[in-house]
């Protein structure tokens, strides 16, 4: 018995050991084409077996929004992060939320922990292991990145040799950096060193390829057989992402971008600061380009924000703009951490800052990339099947962020 | 050589029999659900040999704006239909779109027809015949529905005798009335009456049961075997859906209905019409309940529009509130078709009016709707492999009413 209590909400994990994993930037076709191709068995089986469908991400869809959502099983209204990137008004500085300094709710790891479970957070990204190791390694967890595997040691990552036992450590732009995550989580089970784990992945793969592509789909294929393992090994196995994922790019190949900046500093003035919340180390993967904005009007500005909103909402590819209250209460985010209002583009639409911003050689190849309401919707996948109560919440707006919540509470297990 | 315009668009339909589907009501899960139990093998195969995807269908999520778009290949700004149902402010009255009176552009089947092909339109709802027959009867074409199959003569439907040949006429609320639509298409080229097709069925299994259903299955086999009859007959078949479909309903299986035009009455004062325009002759499916909503301001009211939109941005369950002009350009609706505002609500809540004006008896095992965003991106499939440009097109914004578009000139066939 391991019931324990994280920010209001109580888990009750079976004995058996558990897996939640979060497929950065999976969207649901990804599944769908490896599945038609029989290239995915276990997913297969998995989903008729227990449960598959789509839950409702966090906006924006980002990846630290969501995987702080996911860990901590709250919105960022309640746990600070919702970008990878904001603008701190009392510093006038442009931050990058890398670190659990930002986080204002712990993670459920710690008091899983406390609970009597061998925790194990793996991610691919480096950036994100910090917020996940938020309490942990103390209380003798464990919390590592593929990324950056050969700096794990003992009293800052709970574990160390995992070279030796997981193989050699992967470049981040590569599906191994994805497949290495799983692979540590098999070998943490196999080894008795975890029962409670977290597997987070990287869209490196998603950014490049198609869902179609030949390389989608032997990535694809490789996660499968991972998360056979892990169902081979008795666990109880969760699959959600953080986001979604579109090409937005022109019929030529082009990416289709928005300078939101630059266009708002042409009709009203300079002064205007767009945040693109995309924005992380990793800017090879989508060139700092994606579906939403948090925009700061300059405090100089006489203009009325109505004005500048009704402005922004005629601009072609943009779909939603939200002035800071109302965007904080529909998607839950912070205000303190917010511009004076956001904006979101379409399914194959993305913002920019300015032309000399950005990059676009690194996405000369296409541009796929996401943060907007079109890469919300996200798969859901538990490996049992729901009982009547979870069953009943599927039937409704689940979230990614109750993916704990359904792996420890949803079945009969 | 068959090559026509319409609307503004031109299509050069290969010589082979063409099909175009709209599966109604159905959100990707359902393909999902039983793909993954192997019971859509010739789907399976499609998806595989030639294109599986997502497309964005017209807001709001229902039926007749969706198939109205598909048949002209415009949106309703064009033709003119943007609900099932609306208010004409002119005459004070509440009417159903039920007829090609409201068509503001010709369908694409005229054309079809006049440039040397076989034109038959096959619907499950009558409802939309009328729509679909615009202009097509007179110049040989056919236009009938399972619905009201034995009323088919040759001078109001181009054809005669269809139970005799397809069977006898399905009830509009069982599985059969949308099987009996494929089934006609294959029994329609078979017999070479036909070689340019739409199949259009109805969403009752879709709002009676969840993808895994058993009921739900069983019906996409049926589907399914159809399908396969189509393609093995020649056909270049594709398949989209007019709008999605989710659960909306708390975890006690009751209705999660917003009441807006009573919440809007007590706020305000009396005289507020909310219309919805999912409203339709079968609300057995649905009890007239739907995510999005269109709301006329009374004509007497002094207050300022911006203040009864903030009021409504506030409500629980909603997610969007655009002004008439906003919605116009944003959803591409005819403006004079419309109210002073519109509201979408989430993805698990329905809009009423009042609940005088709903019969919740009908909905009371449960109740799946449509009509929001969380139902506007549907499955989009062509059978044969997608050509450059239209491989190009596909990673972009495809849209459900572009499907004769990618049938006709999307291939290499």
């Amino acid at each position: 018995m391991s019931l324990f209590t994280a920010n209001q909400r109580t888990y009750n994990p079976p004995s058996r050991p558990i897996v939640g994993i979060c497929l950065d930037g999976c969207a649901d076709e990804y599944f769908d084409a490896a599945l038609a191709r029989g290239q995915m068995p276990h997913l297969q089986r998995l989903s008729v077996s227990g449960y598959r469908g789509f839950a409702r991400g966090q906006m924006p869809s980002f990846t630290n929004v969501n995987n702080a959502s996911i860990v901590t099983g709250v919105p960022p209204r309640i746990h600070g992060i919702g970008g990878n990137y904001f603008y701190e008004t009392a510093t006038g500085e442009e931050v990058m939320t890398n670190s659990a300094k930002f986080l204002r709710a712990p993670t459920i790891f710690p008091a899983a922990q406390r609970a009597g479970r061998k925790v194990a957070v793996v991610t691919a990204k480096d950036k994100l292991r910090d917020i996940f190791a938020a309490g942990l390694i103390e209380l003798g967890g464990i919390a590592f990145s593929s990324e950056r595997v050969s700096q794990a040691a003992i009293n800052t990552h709970g574990i160390v040799n995992v070279e030796a036992a997981v193989g050699p450590n992967p470049n981040i732009y590569s599906g191994e950096a994805s497949i290495y995550v799983l692979k540590a989580g098999v070998k943490l089970i196999e080894t008795g060193q975890a029962d409670f784990l977290y597997l987070s992945t990287t869209d490196f793969m998603q950014h490049k390829f198609a869902p179609e592509a030949p390389e989608a789909l032997e990535f694809y294929s490789a996660l499968d057989f991972q998360i056979g393992q892990l169902i081979i090994l008795g666990a109880l196995v969760g699959i959600t992402a953080d986001h979604g994922m579109n090409a937005k790019q022109r019929p030529d190949g082009s990416p289709n971008v928005l300078f939101l900046e630059s266009t708002l500093n042409n009709e009203f003035g300079p002064g205007f600061r767009v945040i693109l919340p995309i924005t992380d180390p990793h800017l090879i993967h989508h060139g700092g380009l994606g579906s939403f904005a948090q925009v700061h009007v300059p405090a100089s500005s006489k203009l009325e924000l109505s004005q500048i909103l009704e402005f922004v909402r005629q601009l072609y590819g943009v779909t939603e703009v939200l002035d800071q209250a109302t965007a904080a209460r529909l998607m839950e985010l912070p205000p303190d951490r917010m511009g004076d209002f956001v904006v979101c583009s379409g399914r194959d639409v993305v913002l920019g800052r300015t032309p000399e911003w950005h990059d676009l050689s690194v996405v000369a190849e296409g541009l796929r990339s996401h943060g907007g309401r079109y890469e919300e919707m996200v798969p859901f996948l538990i490996s049992e099947p729901l009982n009547a109560a979870y069953a009943a919440k599927a039937h409704g707006d689940p979230r990614n962020f109750d993916l704990f919540d359904f792996i420890c509470n949803g079945t009969n297990v």
